[in-house]
């Protein structure tokens, strides 16, 4: 996959929204049957025993398996850095996908040891990434547009990233990727997230603006001082998740969200890294709280705004590590847990089938 | 490995108590100079950048790998069940060895998904396991005494489960496993560890007992009163880690202990399992506090006593998922963090080898 088809068609989106499954109740009771009849005393395997239950509700089969995993990492610019948002040149985001391409960044190095495969996606890199092996031709803009002054993205925009990380998840599917993490790279993109962070949550922007990637004093009173300014001259509806979205997002943050409810729609459980792709994923909660019944909270990123995106997607991160880099880092290290608790349904003896006695009443 | 020597001298352990070497201080700065030249902002992998830096002070290598990594559950039975302690009946120690050379145990599935060996140990199971393949036979007793009506251990059975662990500790490094998880199995051990843990903590008995594999509110009472009937008779000095251990511990605590000696002596981390390992540990830590540098707490077990241990043991675990099984499958889990930080370390490209520019000063 080098290319990806996408449009600005707008029904494509409200299709796999309205696509999104309901949970079955009886699926729960079928996995708890299971594990408990597994040779372990009853709940002693705490959150894995949680997980492995909604695995199986999400996936509607007994003994899901996840032997092919996918982190997609989305890659884009962002025009507010002109304001100096970041302690980083805008040329990074280039140069860290081309480091993705050769294998060299943390999110390589943990998805080789999960045994995931890395897609790279150029959705929006103010660079020259035209022909490049490798990597997923999605360029729907050389970077987003500054959102201290203009809306981040027009609709036509808006619509095409979305509809990118929908094709990405319809992409998944055919290839049998039965779990997805999310990743992303895009240098001035915590700032778009504390934006939407501020907004969605109802909180005032110094509480959810944090030093990305580390920026000193300054930089960070600058940084809060851009995100109210392009607060108050866009005006985002906070009951309108794709009017923020489009007004203050990133288009490697609307690929994301995108992303989440094509996969949700398709059953396919999806890992959400840190602090960006949780951005994107209360966005899509907030469009379709049925989107949450799909999600696993990946870590606990180390930026301030982090915790008010988890009340909104409604789960507790699995990792707390401190980490704050993305790229899909997190959700790397917690789809291992997530398959470890698959595979313990799938593999452990019972009491009955090891003659392992059980506990007294 | 069927079959260890072992005996109950106590020159050995006192050999590797004193062969702990002390950390070198130059190791560290080699280490964060190598991290701060990778592609990520500085710090933003958290608790990996701290754990590949302990790697390298342990190992003395810019580089350490943990290509062999092997998990010793070690599996005894215990004297005080016969006070009614434990939900389940002493022969599951038993069968649950079988299950665990059949590999159909929780700890099996988890070793699997890591790559890590799992060698299961008899140094006490009071059942026949004579002869059974792929088992290291090491038998110092057929379970441990009653700890409410005397000593758990005599002297000689003491020092010769210490060398058993010494033994293992001994061979992985023969085999050159770099990485070592603990791991047990013995019905009633929690009871053992609870014992130890009020003591060496100084709380009181009730503070740190809990429900082990899932005792009732009633058994709960009754196994807080036996502990405290043992602390009674047996009157452990808390200053003599070693007369605690052998009054009221376990021969697979006891064998952990010695486990963990021998591996800190040899330079080789240890990832600390959940309740009843982390007692072992504390155990070690208070015999000499230069074994602290070698260890990993792995995870946070839901037993109440486990944070009074951590406190002793000095690290905070890697990973919360209310687990409380036990066999070393927190620790599996937490081994594929621990060998992510120094893929971390090993693997990723640095700012001047991929060409990708610098945080602004």
């Amino acid at each position: 996959m080098t290319h990806i088809e996408f449009n600005e068609d707008r029904t494509s989106v409200r299709a796999n929204i309205a696509a999104i499954p309901s949970i079955a109740p009886e699926w729960r009771a079928r996995a708890v049957a299971r594990l408990n009849s597994l040779t372990k005393p009853l709940g002693s395997l705490g959150r894995l025993e949680e997980i492995a239950a909604r695995l199986v509700e999400i996936r509607e089969e007994e003994r899901p398996r996840f032997a092919k995993k996918v982190i997609f990492t989305l890659a884009a610019d962002h025009g507010v850095t002109e304001e100096g948002v970041s302690a980083y040149p805008k040329a990074v985001t280039r140069q860290m996908v081309l480091n993705f391409l050769a294998g060299g960044a943390a999110i390589n190095v943990l998805s080789r040891q999960g045994g995931i495969e890395v897609v790279v996606v150029d959705i929006g890199v103010d660079g020259d990434l035209d022909g490049v092996a490798g990597l997923v031709h999605a360029k729907v803009r050389r970077g987003s547009r500054n959102m201290a002054r203009e809306a981040s993205m027009n609709e036509a925009e808006l619509y095409s990233a979305l509809n990118v990380g929908i094709g990405l998840a319809a992409w998944a599917e055919k290839q049998g990727h039965t779990l997805i993490g999310t990743g992303e790279m895009g240098i001035g993109n915590t700032t778009a997230a504390s934006a939407i962070t501020a907004v969605l949550a109802g909180r005032p922007v110094p509480l959810v603006t944090g030093r990305g990637t580390g920026l000193d004093e300054p930089g960070l009173r600058r940084k809060i001082e851009v995100i109210e300014r392009a607060l108050e001259f866009n005006r985002p509806d906070r009951s309108d998740p794709l009017d923020l979205l489009r007004k203050v997002g990133g288009l490697e943050v609307a690929g994301l969200t995108g992303l989440i409810i094509g996969a949700a729609s398709r059953r396919i459980p999806v890992v959400i890294d840190g602090f960006i792709s949780s951005a994107a994923a209360a966005v899509a909660c907030s469009l379709e709280p049925k989107v949450r019944n799909f999600l696993f909270a990946g870590h606990r990123s180390s930026e301030p705004g982090h915790a008010a995106l988890l009340e909104i997607i409604g789960d507790t991160p699995l990792l707390d590590l401190q980490m704050r880099l993305g790229e899909g880092t997190g959700a790397a290290l917690a789809m291992t847990l997530i398959d470890a608790a698959a595979r313990i349904l799938d593999e452990m003896a019972t009491f009955s089938s090891a003659g392992v006695s059980e506990a007294s009443a």
